[in-house]
């Protein structure tokens, strides 16, 4: 369902707004009352607001950006080529220039670059009072929140934090030190947005206060600017899983060209890799000459461990992102997934075996020695399916140690790597249980 | 890295928290002092809020289950069995149960199961410096947020808002209905909390208003609840694009017979949807046997195909959740998926045709029609991949249609059907090219 919002001019402009080119985008912003095309700029996302003030000439350039909060400015400048954003900066005040060029040094995905640095400081001493009417000036001014106040001693170092309801409940002569929280949540400015994103879920904040490795206050980051964090986030992740580069921007919005290169790279290392399945394939050319039966349930067996190997991976990897599992959990893990695996496998090979007896019984479908393809069928799949459900749970756990992204262990990826071991298991099988007979 | 708070004795609780026992819990809980007590059992999430609350004697049951605001308490009490949920119901206060009660009326992913029904009410004649002394007074009140006042009309319905800043900055003796702001962002007590997440997470928002099918205000949902939200709805669509059930608790605290019952019903139907390969495999078994050079390329090409499939599936998927693409998108992802996998396929037909030539010319291993086997594995996939990618996007959609979450086309899953398909494409290619020569 729809918001049930007035239809408003802005709400149309946006919904459209994919569809335009630069100069319809142009004419239907500046068709937007003042305010309204105030709104309308401050809630499109970053990479939208860069592609608008690219479109404007440079003096209404200049405007916008001015207008913006630093960490904003400080988002769409860094998406700009080196010499570009030196003439962007130039359009910014001297102490404007100077915060947007703090946060600049920032990684974007370290708190530091989420960060807003105007935020309201009150001293410790101060009475109850005179913080309130300070904060009723500070409404005035372009800080990020008044309804938080961070407490700092003379070296900037942050000591605690009141909230305007506090302040509201205090008796007016207390000082600030007497009401303010001194064990709050704090993040380092190099602290990876995903983890602040957890900490917002976990705590239910509003804001979380960012410090240096002094303990000097830099700035906040807010719960409003997170949800897209987390949302983001988890759409990198969950691209990442199904196989392909993180888009990075909406489905519809992405170029084919862009859009081809991000999906043929994954698509031709996992083709590349599964060209080993047709060199395991060669290898038993004789086995499958001889019992073309074999062959029938090639697809059946590697398809199922590459299943077991997909969940168990996706299982970690989403647990990895969100802490709810750490490398220290890695033999824990291991354990649990063996067992799963062992499970998962006992209740597929059965299965499988009763298909096939089944299946013999009623079609004569696979040759006199049948009970010994029904078994090799249901060892081989409890073998793959215990290999993948391996593999998936501790590749995430591998990828993490090495430095790499967990999410990288993809359900395409696992099922690839289980292909190839799954052929060697299958037919290792089938050479121990059939030699003799079939083979 | 780990947040910089305070070494708290109730971090160290909550670290620990999913290794205890219901009692080794209690007791810890116990050892709090009050007011730490209070912020711990406020930042558990509901399914443990419910273990501790069990645990507990029903004196203090009742006790915290008083003080927890209307929204939380239903999410607890509504995870309880109806005989249960009554015995709990009766240990609230006349007006708390009278809120908690309309809470439960709604599903638990609606607005309406989200929002707490305490918020700030005034009404547009007011003075400015009226609702501000009138919002300190809320401020000791039990409400959700003082920040934000939401102006109504005589029958409740919502008129406007303004936010205790804007308070702060408009002269004192203005009326309320001249500064409030009356184009907000507002959404039905039915509305799904994903759109209650996508609606924060594109504007920016603070808190959001939920009113019933009359306009009248029922409540209001805050963004620190919402982060959490966003973060489970996309940990639900990650684990079922991976092939499972959605866990619905983290990791490590599912049990394992819990875990593999999720796991096992989506291994299952894969597994005897894959069945299917092993009948068209047998409808084959006599090309196979002519030409066992054709079994040796059957993984290769069926993985590329449910590999391209994963990717389009995912991509779709995610866009679908977040809005980017509708329903009435059909046509135009139709097209430019065809384009993708004819794309894709043609990338990875050529380096499979390439790859077989070449290990022809090192090798000798695919006899004197490798030309052809080549051309066959090179056309298959081209085919495959095209179906594979067209399938993938187009199954997010019409499951969607169909009422069904879209998610649920698991990267498994897409590749199980396509695998099938995939046989019958390359096997039909094979007896076009081959028939007369190796067929």
């Amino acid at each position: 369902m729809e918001p049930e919002a007035e239809p408003v001019h802005e709400d149309e402009l946006r919904d459209a707004w994919p569809a335009l080119s630069a100069q319809e985008r142009v004419d239907g912003f500046h068709l937007l009352p003042p305010e309204r095309a105030r709104d309308f700029f401050a809630t499109l996302n970053a990479p939208a607001q860069l592609g608008l003030l690219e479109a404007l000439s440079p003096g209404e350039r200049g405007t916008w950006l001015r207008a913006m909060a630093p960490d904003d400015a400080a988002d769409v400048v860094q998406r700009l080529s080196p010499e570009a954003r030196e003439a962007w900066l130039a359009l910014l005040d001297a102490p404007s220039l100077r915060e947007v060029r703090a946060l600049l040094a920032y990684g974007e995905d370290a708190a530091g670059g989420l960060m807003n640095p105007r935020f309201v400081r009150v001293r410790p001493e101060l009475r109850i009072d005179e913080a309130l009417s300070y904060l009723r000036r500070q409404a005035r001014e372009q800080v990020e929140t008044v309804y938080y106040a961070y407490v700092l001693d003379e070296a900037q170092r942050l000591e605690g934090v009141v909230s305007l309801r506090q302040l509201f409940q205090a008796t007016p002569d207390k000082a600030v030190r007497e009401v303010m929280r001194t064990d709050l949540i704090r993040v380092r400015d190099d602290t990876d947005q995903e983890e602040v994103g957890r900490l917002f879920a976990r705590y239910g904040l509003g804001a979380i206060p960012v410090v240096d490795d002094q303990g000097r206050m830099k700035g906040i980051v807010t719960v409003d600017d997170i949800v897209s964090v987390v949302q983001a986030e988890a759409t990198e992740d969950i691209q990442k899983v199904g196989g392909t580069e993180a888009l990075g921007a909406p489905y519809l919005e992405v170029g084919l060209p862009a859009m081809l290169k991000k999906r043929a790279g994954w698509l031709l290392v996992l083709f590349l890799s599964e060209m080993l399945t047709a060199t395991a394939m060669t290898r038993y050319q004789d086995e499958i000459a001889r019992a073309v039966v074999l062959s029938l349930f090639v697809p059946l067996i590697i398809s199922a461990g590459g299943n077991a190997g997909s969940q168990a991976s996706t299982l970690v990897i989403r647990a990895l992102a969100l802490a709810q599992v750490r490398l220290r959990d890695v033999v824990r893990v291991l354990r649990r997934e063996l067992l799963s695996g062992l499970s998962l496998g006992l209740v597929l090979g059965s299965v499988g075996v009763a298909r096939i007896l089944l299946w013999q019984a009623l079609f004569h479908l696979y040759g006199e020695h049948a009970f010994r393809v029904a078994l090799t069928v249901g060892l081989a799949v409890l073998g793959v399916v215990t290999w993948g459900t391996l593999a998936g749970s501790m590749l995430p756990f591998l990828l993490r140690r090495l430095g790499f992204d967990p999410a990288s262990a993809s359900a395409p990826f696992v099922a690839t790597l289980v292909d190839v071991s799954g052929l060697v298991i299958y037919f290792t099988t089938a050479e121990l249980i059939l030699r003799g007979t079939l083979l």
